[in-house]
């Protein structure tokens, strides 16, 4: 027995953790950098926050009211003080703010993506780390600014290969709901539940937003929700509002549509306020030509209780398969609104903001799954093969021509036989090896392998066959006619 | 007295912790795009671990083995387990690579850019969140991954700006060193004191080198280190060849200049091991043109005690001007080398690898500092006023066709006055503003107003009053002709 025996950790991630690999990157950069293009085009600035900061100056909770204390990773500090991992970016935008009021121009407008973290039970897709990509304006109550972000979000998501019709930014405005409540004098102590019942909309549709703002909702496995408990008056004037057509309401002008379906209301009132708001959003949004993508629509509320005027979501149109071959709506994959507390409880004084977050993953997974968007391209590589070690500096020397022609393009460095970096060449998804035996550099020449594998791999069995049969798979070329002999071989496998 | 005041927390930076603005981020953004293509370029994958990783798993120490157990952010997750926040890329592909051994081509070729965390006492320049940008090679001894290690690192530093000249990338051996050691019979146990003070040579000279060879040295301060305690022809020795003239050894060849500075080693030894490697990458670099690159320096010996074979360092020539005004030479943006315990403390096994890794801040000042180097360059922002609320909406279409035409454009969405949105476009760094009053609108027309500032802030003041009077502070423009006039605008200010 070796009582020397060290101790020997398990390699394993964490839970709700995850390792992320080339291609989910390399899309992801892609992504982001089109997103912060279209962000710094409108004079968004970058802003980029620690990873870290005080539990006291965060918050310590997570925005949903439902789960106060909770989700967030803390630990203390060396001298006493607690730190926490952010759980948003919105959070340490109110310490930043707070901090630099002064000196920062008015109003403020940011864009910041991170990772943030919370300390939630993981589940599938449910992960503990992940990205989020917000853009906010700080110090305008301009609904002006609502109108900039509705337009930015839009332009964001032509930019990033949707097609015009694929998605619909929606907007609403939490003064107009609350202008429905009190026409028909529902409780503010009401709100919240009335807010979350509208919120699942989407999910459970008007039945089941009707059965949550009556007595409440038996869902599929026999769990009861209790409802806002209202009258049956007080219900159908909220569903009538949520399920408006916002094509009415624009037709007929805002302000007589609020007329109609809040019609106890006159001017002055909390409603009318909100369609003054809306009306000057879209004001805007007409003049600009952003109709056909930014849209009223009354049912959207976001969760969140503390939005206090507009309110926005980018929801997809088109159904999407996801990983396992399923046909899902996607639905939303960003949102945001206007909020007026930001650094109220750092100094007590109330500055208007605006804002809207997108879902990193979530978007990029419709990006993968929408074919043709061009953020999912990647590069060829290739392979050259070191026969004989006593040449690896040829090798060396062929994969610097070709890195040098633009290629992207590697010499083995492992120390293996022939097959085995065939192997490793296929494993790596090359789409080419280049092969220099010393025959062939006495005559001048290489050979270039059309790895079959790699690029081809999502093509099915039959097709492949039929694929490789039709081209050669291998070539002689001259060695100083390799550059144009492989983009020849890459356009005819991409062709 | 008022007892319901609610607690206010100051807003306020974790020590040791910082927000980064807009210029730094754009230019970082630009300098991580470039390496990360050129790393790609030479075949090698994007990796992700996550920020957390399982304590035992990272290890909980620090490379450096004077300060094992500190320096790591730890806390217990909700099953009682403990996660740390990663200190260095390094622990983390350990543990992947371990986890995922049998799916991994080898060699496996990763690079990571990543934000690190150190529970360090800040200082000036020391903050304890940071981004290193790593590329290892996995699974493979050969010379040749150290050798494109090298060539990748110096086309970095081309692709970056920097002037052949301006950097050198130096390489050496630790089995060389070993070797020397070997031949003047210094014990291991002195090992890691001899290669500390090797270390210092850049900054302590021959003479700081030979007394910590020796007895020890009493710095400026008066603190005394103590040496190594070799005799006399033990340090000569050492010193001979840390202080050995590269040319020298590539000129007359590696395995004669070794038994010339080795005369008691035969063929066998480590040190002989050690330049048979040295042989090979620079049959490499020498074959595929790097030697004005790439430099042999048998006084780099990185600190690290892990590094078994080769080490490198890549060195500016420069100096530069720091933010004091002070010129400094920068020394070392960056190194690594190759190690063989990666994955050892996981799986028992011995894995050879080989790796640098670039400290990203210190790179970035750099480019800073070296005029001329594209990364820094911005975009100049215009903003459109809005001088009449009801006009709002042709703000924002100014602005539209501002960045339709690839221009950085936003329309201002506060709520002051013309004055109030001058001063922000100064505080904004905007080069021009964009006026439609009523009356220029009614004519097609629009006033474009030159902002002395922003772009222009860093030339002197007399340079700047010149300049002013040499141009019209503002001018108008037909409002059909507003992108060809701005263009020629931003064209006059640059020039």
């Amino acid at each position: 027995m070796n009582e020397q025996q060290p101790f020997r950790p398990k390699a394993r991630l964490p839970r709700g953790l995850r390792d992320r690999d080339e291609a989910e990157l390399a899309a992801e950069t892609r992504m982001l950098d089109i997103i912060a293009r279209v962000y710094a085009s409108y004079g968004f600035r970058a802003l980029e926050t620690p990873a870290l900061e005080y539990t006291d100056a965060l918050g310590k909770f997570l925005p949903d009211s439902d789960r106060p204390n909770e989700g967030v990773f803390s630990f203390k500090d060396d001298d006493g003080q607690w730190l926490s991992l952010r759980y948003d970016l919105t959070a340490p935008l109110a310490r930043y703010v707070a901090e630099n009021f002064q000196d920062l121009p008015k109003p403020f407008r940011r864009y910041q993506v991170g990772r943030v973290w919370r300390n939630e039970k993981p589940g599938p897709g449910r992960f503990r780390e992940f990205t989020q990509f917000d853009a906010d304006t700080v110090g305008s109550a301009s609904p002006a600014a609502d109108a900039e972000l509705l337009m930015m979000f839009a332009d964001t998501l032509d930019e990033l290969g949707l097609k015009r019709g694929d998605y619909l930014v929606k907007v609403n405005n939490r003064k107009v709901l609350d202008g429905i409540l009190e026409s028909v004098s529902i409780e503010m102590s009401k709100r919240g539940t009335v807010l979350r019942a509208i919120d699942k909309l989407d999910r459970l549709g008007i039945e089941g937003v009707t059965a949550l703002l009556g007595k409440g909702r038996k869902d599929e496995s026999g769990d009861f929700t209790k409802g806002a408990e209202l009258d049956t008056k007080q219900i159908a004037r909220v569903t009538r509002f949520v399920t408006a057509e916002p094509e009415d309401a624009l037709r007929d002008g805002l302000f007589s549509w609020w007329n109609r379906i809040a019609p106890e209301q006159g001017a002055g009132s909390i409603g009318w306020k909100g369609i003054q708001e809306l009306d000057e959003i879209f004001r805007i949004l007409t003049n600009s030509s952003y109709l056909d993508r930014v849209q009223l629509d009354s049912g959207i509320v976001r969760g969140l209780d503390y939005y206090t005027g507009a309110v926005f979501e980018a929801q997809l149109t088109f159904p999407v398969t996801n990983e396992d071959g399923e046909t899902v709506v996607f639905g939303s994959v960003g949102g945001g609104g206007r909020y007026d507390d930001l650094i109220a409880r750092f100094t007590g004084q109330s500055v208007p903001a605006s804002g809207f977050s997108i879902g990193v993953s979530r978007l990029l997974s419709v990006l993968r799954a929408r074919a043709g968007a061009e953020v999912w391209e990647t590069q060829p590589l290739i392979v050259v093969l070191v026969l004989d070690k006593a040449a690896v500096a040829e090798s060396f020397l062929l994969a610097k021509d070709l890195r040098a022609a633009g290629l992207r393009a590697e010499a083995y460095v492992g120390e293996a036989g022939m097959k085995a970096q065939l192997k490793y060449a296929d494993r790596r998804g090359a789409a080419i090896a280049v092969i220099e035996g010393g025959d062939e550099r006495a005559r001048g020449e290489v050979t270039l392998k059309d790895l079959a594998l790699g690029a081809e791999l999502a093509k099915s069995t039959e097709n492949r066959a039929a694929w490789v049969k039709a081209r050669p798979a291998q070539q002689s070329a001259k060695r100083d006619q390799l550059v144009p002999a492989i983009r020849a071989m890459l356009k005819a496998k991409a062709g």
